[in-house]
């Protein structure tokens, strides 16, 4: 390697813009569009100046060696480039970054690799353009089938193969990828976190435990279209009204549960401001650190709305239309983050998914977690401070030492 | 006139199957397009069957005439014949084929009519194209001013002029036509009834003492977007709960009052299932019997939902985005009408607007109500029996005889 490689603050820079909506300062790169491309194309060139092997997997998933890709028992670390709706500059792109810092840092160290380190970038982790998760990750895992992956269409009904040939890739062989996975030893993402746990115990930087169980319900509330202005109200069938007080009690139940339990997609039919709905769809995201309470969360909700709905004469359905068991990262790899890190370094739960919760079904896991002094994500107010997202990149570099150079 | 003019009976088959939707079993007869043109045609043809002078106002509304439109001191009867979407057979159709039928009624009994008589068919009175209700009176009657009739755009964008030239209409004259009202001695509308009031007492008919002042307002409850997985309970500032409280909130009010009040249209943004809003948008619709109850009604939901919004950190924002005053129909006419139909036919308010209210200010105005017996109204299980109708088309046709005959 002949020349310095960009620094945090340099790649930070070089991302700032690409796929950066002026009005909502909010962040819009989705899986396969012309800011994806733009992210990827850094991801390439960060991998080129360093002097690493670039590939794309079957998959789409982006790759950065040092060191030889087929030898086995490779440390591998790496997130996302792509965001949510309007999200912030660091779910995901702090992983990769500080991926790449933490290599420049080792080689500053000079240390010596005993076995290959990768540096990956998963394709369409938010899943904001065809409205499943961790695609390129579950693909390679072999937890989202290739018929079902086809199947996939954003909100123009180009589908998942359409999109990726669209943007120069070939996806005919997507699918499982097991042999690449078998080369992997161990896998450690670092992100930002999503809450304030770390703010509230004054850490910079903690380690995983598990992901919690997390599931979608859609609660279908079925009345009577009506008149708003001539329907006495003893003859209504009203379903907002259910649905109202079904979002109270879902904040109740998730209280008393310690969980967390959000109504945030609505649909209603006709949704006419002087008409009665004859429909009202509320989507429940429920999350909670075991399946027990999550168990206890759903079943209260559920029967609270049972009980309103009946009350007002509402047809109700509820249908799970997504469930994520726990996932407890290897606890050999976590015990050997901490050793690293320190004892005193907290270990975590957290309620979001994360790709490295799909890979920890087949290779060993562990992930790191920087400091957000809001808790606030997937919005544009998500930040980390430079001094914690520093401590995160040396703490990255320090496992990977630990992990790589042993 | 040579041959028998079709039945109430073949009129109503006849209108049955014109703009409705084969899924949902409602009618989508909006304003100008193919399904509103057939209606016409159908208007036409039964002014030309009946050897009634047809001819089409400045403002795109029909009518019907027998005797001389210029001799002035005319009785005029009508309805309309657009629908909202997916709504019944019975809102404005009613009232058009019962004007015919009492026509036809009244020259099988051979009457005499010594004023000019005509049937009306307003153009868009739902106004489920435009977003705006009674378009066709209120421009005749200068509630709607030219430049802002000219400004209405339909869902593609496409504006109320471009419509009606489109329709075959010209719209250039479009405008207030007070020379047309001015020759209006009495306008009585007949209208199936959008609650069950005369179910309660056990009429068939009724006559309307006025239409609620009525209004809608905008609530805008800003919170904070944030990730339903990992955002503490304790750190979110989601409007979803304010917004709840105060549907809940507007019910209780409304009961209170006598009132209405519904939340029927919302809109929410990201509207994401993993998402706390940002925003969650809803619109009150809220009337009342008289000017002070409306104000109380809406005076506690909006002092309800600022509690609900400071306790949870939300910005709240009320706009009162359109308002109607109470209509009281001319007493005068409406005792003419009790005088003919008997003393103890009952006299109702009504919650819904009506072309009858536009034109109240500029002239004369009565409106008779059919027996609804589910009071269920734009919605396809709308109806009145058959019974009924004939009992609303002999009410119409006297009352057309006391005032046009005596």
């Amino acid at each position: 390697m002949s020349t310095t490689p960009p620094t945090f603050h340099e790649m930070w820079r070089d991302l700032a813009s690409i796929g950066r909506d002026p009005d909502s300062g909010g962040y819009r790169r989705y899986a396969w569009t012309g800011a994806d491309a733009d992210c990827r194309a850094w991801f390439q060139a960060q991998a080129e100046t360093r002097g690493l092997t670039y590939e794309v997997d079957r998959n789409g998933n982006q790759w950065a060696w040092l060191g030889d890709p087929a030898a086995g028992d490779a440390v591998v670390t790496g997130s996302h480039l792509d965001s949510v709706p309007d999200g912030g500059a660091f779910d995901g792109p702090l992983g990769v970054v500080s991926s790449f810092a933490a290599l420049d840092e080792l080689r500053r160290r000079g240390v010596e690799f005993t076995k290959p380190v990768a540096i990956t970038n998963f394709g369409d982790e938010e899943g904001a353009r065809f409205g499943l998760a961790c695609v390129g990750s579950r693909l390679a895992a072999g937890q989202l089938g290739v018929d079902k992956a086809c199947e996939l269409r954003d909100a123009d009904g180009i589908t998942l193969p359409q999109a990726m040939e669209r943007a120069g890739y070939d996806p005919t062989g997507i699918g499982p990828d097991p042999d690449r996975l078998a080369r992997i030893g161990a896998f450690v993402e670092l992100h930002v976190e999503q809450g304030r746990a770390l703010d509230l115990t004054g850490d910079r930087v903690g380690i995983a435990s598990s992901i919690w169980p997390h599931g979608r319900w859609r609660f279908d509330f079925r009345g009577e279209a009506n008149h708003a202005g001539t329907t006495r109200l003893a003859d209504r069938r009203d379903p907002m009204l259910s649905y109202a007080e079904t979002v109270l009690a879902a904040r109740r139940e998730a209280e008393l549960a310690g969980a967390v339990a959000t109504f945030g997609k609505i649909a209603v039919e006709p949704n006419g401001v002087n008409a009665i709905p004859s429909l009202v769809r509320g989507w429940l995201d429920s999350r909670a650190a075991d399946q027990q309470a999550l168990d206890t969360v759903v079943a209260g909700i559920e029967k609270a709305a049972r009980e309103y709905a009946d009350r007002h004469g509402i047809d109700l359905d509820v249908v799970r239309e997504s469930f994520t068991p726990v996932v407890e990262f290897e606890h050999a790899l976590r015990d050997e983050l901490a050793r690293v890190l320190g004892a005193s370094t907290p270990v975590l739960g957290t309620g979001a998914g994360h790709d490295a919760g799909i890979l920890s079904a087949s290779v060993p896991t562990a992930m790191l977690f920087v400091r957000n002094p809001t808790g606030v994500s997937h919005s544009p107010a998500e930040y980390a401070t430079e001094d914690d997202c520093v401590a995160g990149v040396a703490a990255l570099a320090d496992v990977l030492e630990g992990l790589a150079c042993s």
